[in-house]
């Protein structure tokens, strides 16, 4: 025993006690049964990969970031950045037998040696769902309904899709001569919420050959302003009325996706045509997704995607194009605490019954009635100490029980039991046989 | 493009695709919801912790199978091998504020780089409950009954917990003189049942100072047979009817435990009393588990655990008993393949419902249709592409779907569609109003 060893956590690492643990869990299930209800299936792939499995051809930012390391065998491995990456491994691997279409989604940490900050973790949980195997419209529609449903389900009260298409803002590009700077010209335009336009045009004009005239034709696009048709109508409008092939595409598929959504039911103010968002990768080919939090915007896109040409083009000559999105756990259950959402309750039991503990003759049967309501879906706890009713409702409270069943041997004599209201501190006497009704009806 | 890089895989890693992923997450949901029903609420620790706080003084087993290197930071890390010593850590730190008793459960992956084998990997998830800061054997009786309430929701039809006491074990080893020896001799009395009688013997007898004869006695009370009262009662015999304090105090707890699951409810032949587990660990101290699926003995225990009178020794002075058993969640799915439990179906769909498309014109109806159904809990896919009814039937056989909605232009005109069971290959006209209900009813 002598000395003890500090226990200490790695910094950009973090414990998840219960008050935490139960919503995030909460939230990965809600998600994990939206992406399901769509016929999404689960898949899970290794926490570790040989080193250029991940990184590919490497020389990006990535071989910065990524945790590697020899392992027993000398072999060169690496824990994974992403779930995109090792999709793509496994599509490769397993979609010759799956066959497509072919939805997936994936949940479970990641890990970036970045340096951390205020809710920048080294090890978070990201959170996906893709269709891969169709360029049909129909996929990117769907994108937007999942979000719109999870977010529902989610009780986030007041949150926004936006959507954009990258053939639309190709489309112009070529159309002004710089579709061979996109990439750089795109992100600058992601940074116009955060820095504003004419910085934005400065960027655009010092880094490439872009005259200012050109910049401003892209932010002109990007401002657009109105309803959803007033936004395409000018697009359409910035083309002279006569797009050329790709933004026609692109308008047309956006114009899908709302009428499909429209149809579908979701309500007209959750989805907005946002000309500005390009999402900096340049992995994204079509259709993009940001989700904002209509209380809380300065917190950024709290779910994101994007369509693509082809996934796993590092490994097969399989083409395999697709659309998803991600939702961002960790940012989402920062704004969940800042909005006060009712998910964050600070509870730290699952269980709202507190079976309180007297004598332990009655163990037994204090276990019985507990597992009445468990069977009903009531999640009770039996305390597992003989010690002063006082602590026992302490420790009640700490946790944040909602009901403590009460009985000692007067109560067992007459085949009673004390059921207490710990939130309107009421308490009433019923028989056991009324227990589990009792209790069903304070929840 | 040119060169792809093989999509290869670790050796001792696995990817789980949907028809094995569906069924782990479906037995990861049920433990979750037992779990959580008797009131053990969720935590989660970092992935990678610093070598020495996982390690602790080293030189045991552990520093050979780790996954260690140094991180970004030339910080000595080291990837977690169970959930217990990152419990312990997380108990150092967090129980002064949470208080005890405190009941938790752990799920999730862990590394160990051994030698991979028939259903051993390097990667696999461990699933854990423990109760601890408390003595009280309220504790250790609640880990049979969410043993057993557990593989009852897992629809194992044939299994039985095996309860042992190490007190009860200790007390023989000390009556007869051999208490000093009891982490060698309890190690070999644990392979009883692979090698046989004599060659526990023989170890017992090589290994140590121990006579033939004190082995004997050892073996003579792991061996005893009949009911649970007479194994009991065998064992005071042995005792010469006057059991030592250690063998008095292992007794009252298992009598106790049996009377606590019999007045709750837990069936009669679910608990054995098995005098010979012991459970190689030294780390127990009380009350011993282990779970054998009847039509599968040989695969060995699936859930197994023990009492311990210190969790956190390594890194705090506060003294924390506890009790608590880990599901070996690859090993029961492995088993569950092998019996052909129902929930092994091979669908690589989580959704029950197919809907076909015709043409694209209809898609926000399609989909409208299917979140009517999303909405009553019942999942529903839309099929992305227009391509003949044969491919998407196709499709559906071959992820497993069990239902498809058919609808084109003439069924839209009359509002009407058309549901096929494809288990039954049965078809039906309905109105659109209808469709929740009717679908209902094939499932």
């Amino acid at each position: 025993m002598s000395t003890l060893i500090e226990p200490r956590t790695l910094q950009g690492f973090r414990d998840y006690p219960p008050a935490l643990m139960i919503p995030r869990e909460r939230v990965l299930q809600t998600a994990r049964t939206v992406y399901r209800s769509y016929g999404y299936a689960p898949i899970d792939t290794p926490t570790l990969e040989y080193a250029d499995v991940l990184l590919g051809k490497g020389g990006g930012e990535n071989d910065r970031i990524v945790y590697r390391f020899k392992d027993h065998g000398e072999r060169d491995v690496a824990m994974r950045f992403d779930l995109t990456v090792p999709f793509a491994r496994f599509a490769a691997v397993h979609v010759p037998q799956l066959g497509t279409p072919f939805k997936r989604y994936a949940m479970g940490p990641v890990w970036r040696g970045e340096r951390p900050g205020q809710g920048r973790y080294r090890e978070f949980w990201q959170c996906d769902f893709d269709t891969i195997g169709t360029l049909s419209n129909a996929a990117d529609a769907e994108v937007a309904l999942v979000i719109n449903d999870l977010f529902t389900a989610l009780e986030i009260p007041n949150f926004q899709i936006r959507v954009n298409n990258r053939l639309l803002l190709n489309g112009l590009l070529e159309s002004i001569g710089v579709l061979d700077k996109a990439v750089p010209l795109l992100r600058s335009l992601d940074k116009l919420a955060k820095v504003g336009r004419d910085k934005v045009i400065e960027e655009m004009t010092a880094d490439t050959e872009v005259s200012v005239e050109q910049a401003d034709r892209v932010l002109k696009l990007a401002e657009a302003t109105g309803t959803n048709e007033e936004i395409l109508g000018a697009a359409e409008a910035s083309f002279g009325g006569n797009p050329n092939e790709k933004a026609r595409e692109g308008l047309l598929r956006l114009r899908e996706l709302l009428s499909i959504a429209e149809t579908a039911g979701v309500p007209a103010e959750r989805i907005r045509i946002d000309l500005s968002i390009a999402r900096g990768l340049d992995y994204y080919t079509g259709t993009i997704y940001e989700t904002f939090l209509g209380d809380l915007p300065g917190i950024g896109s709290v779910c994101s995607g994007g369509r693509y040409d082809n996934l796993a083009s590092l490994y097969t000559k399989q083409v395999l194009p697709g659309v998803g999105a991600s939702l961002g756990v960790d940012r989402l259950l920062a704004a969940m605490e800042e909005i006060k959402h009712p998910w964050m309750t600070g509870q730290s039991t699952p269980a709202p019954v507190l079976v309180l503990q007297f004598e332990n003759t009655w163990l037994g049967h204090y276990q019985r009635v507990a597992r009445s309501l468990r069977a009903v879906g009531i999640g009770a706890e039996v305390y597992p100490d003989v010690k002063r009713l006082k602590a026992q409702f302490e420790y009640a409270d700490k946790r944040g029980f909602k009901v403590a069943l009460i009985a000692g041997s007067e109560e067992f004599a007459k085949g009673l039991w004390k059921i207490k209201d710990l939130v309107k501190r009421e308490e009433v006497t019923v028989t056991e046989a009324e227990v589990v009704e009792r209790v069903r009806g304070i929840m």
